[in-house]
């Protein structure tokens, strides 16, 4: 099964990622949280998204809050899926919202809610089912258990 | 390879999905059109996204408009990945756009830009990539084509 | 008299439609609340409007926050009129208003106030007080309580 | 049946309004037309408003455009549901949608989509239907109509 | 010198208008603060716009919050100056601004910031002052006065 | 009688304020038409509020687009009311009505709809006529004019 | 090398700009911060911008709230290079990024984030670095710092 | 005199980038126009950045709409001050004013108003003029130009 990089522009924005790590567990899909600024560690941030594949990840998760081009700049270093998560650091995350999803033609980044770190992991983890009977069982599953059992 | 599922609430919304349509078929993978409405057919819509891993389908792509629901309803019902993507038929798409990307926690829409179907098309091709490698090499292809002769 | 199906996406929202629940008790409407998850539990939803003028409900009332899409998932089902509520879970309410009341041709969601649990209930009020004689009364005395006497 | 009342600001408005009056005639249902500005004619407002059971009205729509009170103005003088259509006349509609939807506890609008007026129509509809076994049968057969051959 | 009537809809916007009753009190300009719901007590809103003049008010100063209709409301039914203050109740008060400013051509209102009052009351000082010497000779050294020892 | 002074920023606006110089015709009230730019020529926007009270005028009407700062400029260089039409040269007015609207506490600018000049000149004519006993008949009239036959 | 002046309009706003105070402090710039009102003070203001070359200054940081319009008058009467900083007074702040960045054509204010003074100090550095070579090796220097270490 | 560049993300950006290019042609400051893709090029947007300064650049002025990254990634690899010029090609450039003003902390851009290239060139100049006594002395003369000589 592919790894899932999960990546953030700061340490401080661990806590907003905690979602998307506990659901990534109850999946038991194995993923790696790097922390990397767009704008302070550009080269890394290329570097990462380039070595991707090798490194194997499948699917890289990008959280980020303001003008938020980390998404957007690992996508345009990879051909992997990127899925960005906008951060309400200001301006409720309507910002980081514009800034993440407004992709041009040719690059796009899939985009979930604002602060929604959880249903970040749950789309890597039906993008990863594609190719994984077991985990498309578990996802079934899933949906299956009433709302206040299910992680999230 | 799997198909992928175009679903657009109106038959008056075809032209918005043309860069999808158009994309597809520059990357010769396999799609359907459907027109299908949230709110006049919302029977035929669970069926469809029901039924969608059974009639071969591996990603659906769902473009609407206002207060967007047929994406975030396609992926209530399956497990597969759901692309949204929001149209600008009122305004300006921030309608359309807040109510395709603001999922709640446990089904996640992998959202696009406001009218931008290409990229809905591209990013349902990255996933397909991801088991497919001639679809990877291809995509690797596409990223190194002058943006003004890459098909958009 | 009908009665009024209060539907709530999360328990967790049950305080959020307090207002509601305490306007339909002062005017002695008979209710019930109903959690159901438009998103983790479709069918139940359609169920559930699909059977409501069987189980002698005359109108819904449905709240949720963020991409809102219980009030016109309901509204897909019935015929009744469905009054929605929209949430402020993130941005204020503002995508919840928008996912609510920006409805297509064919299928209204009658929409108030966010968070206006208390006006959705005072409007449920009116449209039974058309046939039914004593609950208008009610209603115009109701009006003519100084704000500070009246339920809210 | 009850008889719908139709209200606007101002005769240019009347455009805007089609919607509703072609859905009440396909429904049969029996309205009329009265122009009545907020700003200019509060005492006619007023007077219509609080007049309307006895001329037999069972529900007042009201579309305006901009700081729209005419909606909220006419709910506070009668105990009828009041339906209000946001125009879009300026920023869009979104001054419209907000001036018309955000009211106080204890004076509901049933508010639908900005220049929804056929919406509007129709939750008058289904409102109506409630004590019309009739017309309930009507909207029952609405909802089967393919779009394409709605009225709309 | 004429009078100011300052009129919230609810008591519990007394707070929000402290800013105008001190500053009218630093300019010792003559003001009765009323308490008059533009939704559940119409006609006395109507009532006492008509009669200001006679009451001896020169000018009327609104706030309120939400879809904020007090002082459109009152311009309409007055040709004295209506000073609006859009209170933040909700939205952080764009509905109120958006509702209180974009008056139709005929009925003006003179809007200030969200949550302005104080900013009300020295525009209604400056309108008084066009006909008072004393009072324009107040504002000529208020506005000399430093910041910090100004009244606000 | 005072005289008004309409102030744009650019004899572009001239077309913008028309609504203004047709009303405050309509009503006999002298009015002259300055064209001076709070950014280009801030010295002479200075001097022309410093010196408004001495060359006869009683009220200044400022209309501006975008960053709209000539209504502020010139609120902070007189103690006459300043009136403030905010333009929609971009944003459709957003940004110019928020520059205009939300001064500082002691320096209020009396806002009026985007584009709405001619309520401003209506707003203008309100304040003065506090003094003039044949304007305030004519506004009276005014208002009892039908909207059709109303100046605009 | 040329001094920075820091100017704000009112001295509760001194916390908003310590990170543009600590920012040029570890770059060793010389800097003054400066209070004055646009709009109770505007000749000050006017003063201060035009004999801002003659004190030895070459760039001026403006920071401000609401209709922010200290950075517009400022660059309105100088041409040494003015970076406003948008303060989040009210709406987040988005009244305040709109009257700083949305300036007419002649006359640019250099606009950050809101309330991000510390970049503003950064952008005056990068500015004065064009002309002095120890600066600009401090500022890759500082670049590659990790951020963890760097001042903010 | 350091040179300065122009870099868009797309050659059908260049139409809006001409008030910058007669702007700069005016005040006789030599440029370069580059045409480099945030998303499809980011290499070579990269090499561009980091070599700006040994091909003579001083600053380099970003156009870009929607998810606008280019000024933000080029200041990710520069130290020279970087202009951002949001265009408006979705959502009025509210999403490409978002995405270029709100940098985080240590990676400045300068950002100028909606569409306002003109003013992102006069900026420049103003900073060059810094360390060029010509071209400072030619910004005061452009300032006393009455704005309808004034190239724009």
């Amino acid at each position: 099964m592919g790894r899932v990089a999960i990546v953030i522009g700061s340490s401080k924005d661990r806590g907003a990622m905690e979602g998307a790590t506990r659901m990534l567990e109850a999946f038991s899909v194995p993923f790696d949280v790097e922390v990397l600024s767009a704008h302070r560690q550009p080269d890394a941030v290329f570097d990462f998204a380039a070595g991707a594949v090798e490194r194997g990840y499948s699917i890289i998760i990008a959280g980020a809050g303001k003008a938020a081009h980390l998404a957007g700049l690992m996508a345009a270093k990879t051909t992997l899926p990127v899925i960005g998560v906008p951060l309400s650091a200001s301006l409720q995350g309507l910002d980081a919202l514009l800034s993440t999803v407004q992709m041009p033609t040719g690059v796009p980044v899939a985009t979930v809610g604002i602060d929604a770190s959880a249903n970040a992991a749950l789309l890597a983890v039906e993008i990863l089912a594609l190719g994984d009977g077991d985990l498309a069982g578990k996802l079934v599953r899933y949906r299956k258990t009433p709302a206040e059992d299910a992680p999230t």
